[in-house]
């Protein structure tokens, strides 16, 4: 039988990219109406306080300006935010200010400069309190609370016994680590314009997740979600940082005061200063080991600054502590990751989402353990490995698609090509000039989608007369491919090609929720709403086509655009049609089926349309999980886990401390690789994101305010930066996800840090425990083991 | 129990009635876009003929004009139309012109007045051909045909034996009948603008079907349907007129040649000239009765004009075929109904699709003959009246909800109290001066959707986080109420109030096919796709509601938000439940469940949300019937049939002629009104376009020319014109209808010209034969009746 083309696995262009490329597609920004304000948020300066008033008379009379907004004027909840509500749209008089740039009023007017002007106009009375900017004096029992709660909340994890385990094991390694605040540096900054059209209000904004945008608006505004319609606008980046910092409510609440257009457009410089950032962690960790490598334990207390608000910031400690082995099966585990609020600038949700910062003390921990063994650092890790049958943190058991073993199986082999090194011997570079040449490796193993939390997808798919098909899904399209990949998964399970498939996402009024683009969840969890949305949209066409060739419908296969009977597919029948048989002594019905039988698909929906029949379906899908045990921690958080293994190579100038990223090889695995370009591509772009994030990235923050408030100061990665880079995409088939895929967006980031700073203590022997690693940290240490070496 | 408050049957304020009563309402006509280019049409002046040639050298030279095309510039198959694809968007080079007014060439342009200037300055070379005006003209054989196929195409019906039939009858009543062409006359002319973005084409137009506009413009455009995106605007009317000759094709191609958006507003004038009329009819009948009034058999011959293009043509003479009976038992029938082909303005559908011409004829039959056997029409009607079990003419046997007894038995009883007239008894008015007045009657049947062939709808809906719903639905409201007729239908069947719903409607790309808004088929076929869709998605929220209240699901009931479990719930287990505990031995698990015990809807969301669980369905109906057979015209043409007996009081003046519309009693059997205040005023509206019809309006034709070219000459009825209505909703449930209803709308226009007609014949004994029944025909046909009187 003649092999047919497959959608899934092929590297079909971007659905998004023609309009990106040329300019076409159109941002929040780029968006004008007739009568549109601008919209501007006088903000607090003062990090802690009690707001006791507002003198706005100015503003109001200035004029050009055609909504003041207070608290008292917003007629819902005022309040955002993601796992608490804790967050003021606008500060009530009488309230609490509790970071630098909360929002105390807003103001829409005729252009930015009156509006900016109005915002300068209003006096501000702020009684000040004593602020927190230091974690560890935030959870002293005397501090005075941010909120009801205590200023830390716990994450605990247990499994096993950690105490018997130190006490028997012949190793224990201790590590203190640091990791820096950062910055999400999306190409976009954040933008939105609303406008109400009767009695809808419509939101046209960059945002990760449309659909929570809407609930917000609507909570806000205090009327129903179905009268709220979010269009999620091309949207230059997100990473984790336009979940809930999204514009979408202030300029819903402008825009309905004034029953105008508003649009408010931040500047790099709001955007730096203002938007969400990554959780600085501090971590203490050790490692209980046996002299064969066997790691019996791990113990550690994350503590991560969450800043002003919650945002994102319980689950990212969570999942940090559920993290906290690593690739790594380890038995026993005793984990407290402390959430800690403080007056500092709010931390969020970031790629990777706190799991990039214990990947970094993970394996950095592992190189150190190798070397008190003196082991490679490839085979303590390749010894201690997860495999199918082993339970992670939480007691959760893989039963499949682990696919860390294969990914370092995979890295060994390139390295082998690349480097000509086999890096499960030890070694020891000797070099005689000042820049010396390291090998460093670091692996990560990431849960697909929310922790232990329901975060499901649905999909509407819509096959049309002429046999093109229509999916409808929410999942935001942020520049990671979602919307060519949804469109292969659905082109693959109806049997059509991909160009006959149109994806159209990011609407709340045309498409269920989707859920976030983020915590890499949306090939795997939207992937499969779309999927079930499709086979329930196909069925009648397969049907009418078994039907056609005469044969049951489980013996039809259908793909690009043929739907074809199998061979010997008069042979075979339906379970149900065996049953009706067996039950009603029935001779079976298909005809004979000469080998190849086949229909096209346009013509099986040509004969459904001809009766009648239409082909749509609805689909949703929860990955089964279940809750993480308040007091143990333990429970299944995840549907399914990607793995990676990376091996960097670096040099490190000794005189200047620099240390360059010469070539990163990547293995990743993703189950199962729906589109490897646009996989190829985010394994590039994550690895160069944790090359930023390991040696030049750090939002510097004094006294509650972001001191690097532009990319003058705030140094990120540019193309003269970028590594050599070998992807090697892994496929660890994972029978839950669509086709087998799972995700790949997150993971990409998340082993570099650890593999360059193993690097660098390969190439000069300097053990890096803090992050950015900097050319002036670098001379400080280098010179701190000079001395040592003495 | 407490009755909870039911969302249908009451008359909720229109979904859409705020934005158009304020002004908000956004039409076509409305949108300006940036660049944006007018587009204009280049049309035959020549009723018939072959086009040679096109110089198109000024138009293409003309500053502002940005494209000019002709067929050959028309990428895909240069076709349009509903029923056979015959015209041509632009008449090729060497093809046929065949009616004034035939699009020749596209020109986009700057301005409206450039791009007439550049129309003008196209030359035309046709070489004229002998056109045929008359429908009897062009069925001689030796006529030359406009197609491969005969000028006329037949659609025959019989059913028993008429010979026979007219053989043992006592009474044979013959007519001649005639209707004229009329103008749909709706408030706002036709209108689109199309633009290109990325690839794919926007459209946003006035129309009664979006997805067939969608499908016409991916056919012409030569691309697939899911890249074109048609959004129904605002649509000010369309009684039949904006189905097929919809502006959505020339400004699609105007807007990719020239990749700008082209906007198309016909004035009046264009409207009236080139858009589908209603069918002109001759009409020739005959009617065999017994002398007790049994009408034996029913036998005639109905010429429709559908002019050069068949439009909706064979549509609408297969319609009056099959209602050649009216609403009437009448066992033997032969009919021949002959679309015939001329190269007049096209004819195409209009409210009543065929039937208000045959409602005219076979109405005013009925009092000929009552009259003859001195029987009151009342009387004869009553005898006559189908009841279930009874056929019609295709042999269909009617099950249930046949209210034709019901609407006449509604119109008595109102008579009596009105007029203080008993309608079932004969009379005979005299007066003595130059004003007479007289009652008559009308019924009429109505088979609801289109006939014999497939017209499914599709929809979706979504029940969102905070419990309130979207209802996405292809269904165009074009004034009739759809929208808030199906956002009942789904309040009802979730159980949530009304204002709960929004209904997005029109949207290809958020929305299935919901077919046309024609033939009264979108409260009972899309309504019923709503149900289903609907009860999909509330699945998972009753079965949670169920868990909660520990009951079975289907002792559930909810409405208004609140579900309920029925008092004696907890006795009562499923079907599926009770199977369970037969086969496998299990207990009942409900708890025992006190009277009133209820969840409101919000709550069990919020349950369903917390599990992740969501809350999404698509559904679709299409009416059970079958085609009919091509040689005897029998089979089951649709899946139900409104009815409608109206009572119309007139005056006429004897000596101008001019006849006054004073009262009409219309009871209409509806199955079931979702919206008693939508339903009257269909009631209201039909009636009068129905007077307007009978007493007013006539699109005069003369040599392929309409004359009546604006509204000056073509004479609407105003509101100084509108009579008292008293409408009477009948209420006789169908069962395969959403909550019992049935269609509506172009009943309600059906039976008044008979019963004005049968009216007149009562106030001084002219019989009228055809429409309209101007003062000059009256005083005409006064002038014989006196003249035969003396």
């Amino acid at each position: 039988m003649q092999q047919l083309h497959s959608v899934i696995g092929q590297s079909v262009r971007r659905a998004d990219g023609f309009d990106k490329v040329t300019g076409k597609a159109l941002f929040a920004a780029d968006m004008c109406m007739d009568g549109m304000l601008y919209g501007k948020a006088l903000r607090s300066t003062v990090p802690h306080g009690v707001l006791e008033a507002l003198d706005l008379e100015a503003a109001r009379a200035m004029p050009g300006v055609h909504a003041v907004l207070t608290a008292a004027d917003i007629p819902g909840a005022n309040s955002h935010g993601i796992i608490m509500k804790d967050e003021p749209v606008c500060v009530p008089i009488g309230g609490r200010v509790r970071r630098v740039g909360d929002p105390l009023a807003l103001v829409a007017a005729d252009t930015e400069a009156i509006a900016a002007e109005a915002v300068r106009s209003i006096r501000v009375s702020i009684r000040e309190l004593q602020p927190v900017f230091d974690m560890f004096e935030a959870i002293k029992p005397e501090t005075p609370r941010l909120y009801d709660h205590p200023n830390a909340l716990n994450r605990h994890i247990e499994k096993g016994n950690v105490d018997a385990a130190f006490a028997v094991a012949d190793l224990c390694v201790e590590g203190h680590y640091r990791t820096q605040r950062v910055e999400h540096g999306y190409i976009e900054p954040e933008a939105a314009l609303a406008y109400c059209d009767g009695n809808i209000v419509h939101v046209h904004v960059a945002t990760q997740n449309p659909h929570f945008d809407a609930k917000e608006v609507a909570r806000n505004l205090g009327i129903g979600m179905h009268k709220v319609h979010v269009v999620q606008m091309t949207t230059g980046g997100g990473f984790g940082g336009k979940l809930d910092m999204s514009l979408s409510v202030p300029t819903a609440l402008l825009a309905c005061a004034s029953n105008r257009p508003v649009k408010i457009v931040w500047s790099r410089t709001e955007s730096l200063l203002f938007s969400v950032k990554r959780h600085p962690y501090v971590v203490d960790i050790k490692h209980a080991v046996k002299a064969d490598g066997t790691i019996l334990a791990v113990q550690c207390a994350i503590y991560g600054d969450t800043g002003a608000y919650a945002s994102f910031g319980p689950g990212v400690l969570t999942r940090a502590a559920v993290h906290c082995t690593g690739p790594y099966n380890i038995p026993n585990v005793w984990t407290d990751a402390y959430t800690v609020f403080t007056n500092n600038p709010t931390s969020g949700a970031m790629r990777g989402f706190g799991v990039p910062q214990m990947s970094f003390v993970v394996e950095s921990q592992m190189d150190c353990i190798a070397e008190k063994l003196g082991l490679s650092p490839y085979a303590l890790r390749y010894k201690n490995a997860l495999r199918p049958g082993d339970a992670i943190s939480t007691g959760s058991v893989l039963r499949q698609s682990v696919g860390i073993v294969k990914t370092l199986e995979a890295v060994r082999a390139k390295a082998r090509e690349v480097f000509h090194l086999d890096v499960a011997a030890p070694h020891k570079r000797e070099q005689t000039n000042g820049k010396r040449r390291g090998f460093g490796c670091g692996c990560m193993m990431y849960g697909c989608g929310n922790t232990g939390l329901p975060n499901p997808s649905g999909a509407f798919v819509d096959i049309l007369d002429d046999g093109t098909v229509r999916v409808l899904t929410g999942c935001a399209e942020i520049g990671q491919g979602s919307s060519t990949v949804l469109g292969q998964i659905a082109a693959q399970e109806i049997g059509v090609p991909f160009e006959d498939v149109l994806v159209l996402a990011g609407d709340t009024s045309q498409s269920p929720d989707a859920g976030a683009s983020s915590a890499s969840r949306q090939t795997y969890i939207s992937g499969n709403a779309v999927q079930r949305a499709a086979r329930e949209a196909k069925t009648n066409i397969y049907t009418m086509a078994a039907e056609m060739l005469g044969v049951p419908v489980d013996a039809l296969v259908g793909e690009n655009g043929v739907i074809r009977a199998q061979p010997q597919a008069s042979a075979q029948l339906s379970d149900c049609q065996k049953t009706c048989q067996g039950s009603l002594g029935l001779t079976p019905v298909p005809a004979p089926n000469p080998q190849g039988t086949s229909v096209t698909f346009k013509e099986a929906v040509a004969k459904c349309r001809a009766k009648g029949i239409m082909s749509i379906g609805s689909g949703w899908f929860n990955p089964p999980t279940t809750s993480l045990d308040p007091v143990t921690g333990q429970g299944d958080p995840y549907g399914c886990y990607s793995f990676a293994a990376q091996l960097a190579e670096v040099e490190v100038d000794t005189e200047t401390g620099e240390v360059r990223l010469l070539q990163v090889v990547a293995a990743h695995d993703v189950g199962k690789s729906v589109n490897p370009m646009l996989c190829e591509g985010q394994i590039q772009g994550g690895t160069i994101m944790g090359m930023g994030y390991t040696l030049l990235e750090e939002a510097l923050c004094e006294k509650g305010t972001i001191r690097t408030d532009s990319l003058n100061t705030y140094l990120m990665a540019t193309s003269m930066d970028v590594p050599v880079i070998h992807p090697i995409i892994v496929e660890d088939n994972e029978k839950t996800g669509p086709f087998g895929a799972k995700g790949i967006g997150e993971p990409a980031l998340i082993p570099t840090s650890a593999a360059v700073a193993n690097a660098i203590f390969d190439a000069v022997g300097v053990r890096v425990r803090s992050l950015p690693i900097t050319p002036e940290k670098m001379l400080t240490l280098l010179k701190e083991v000079q001395t040592s070496n003495k």
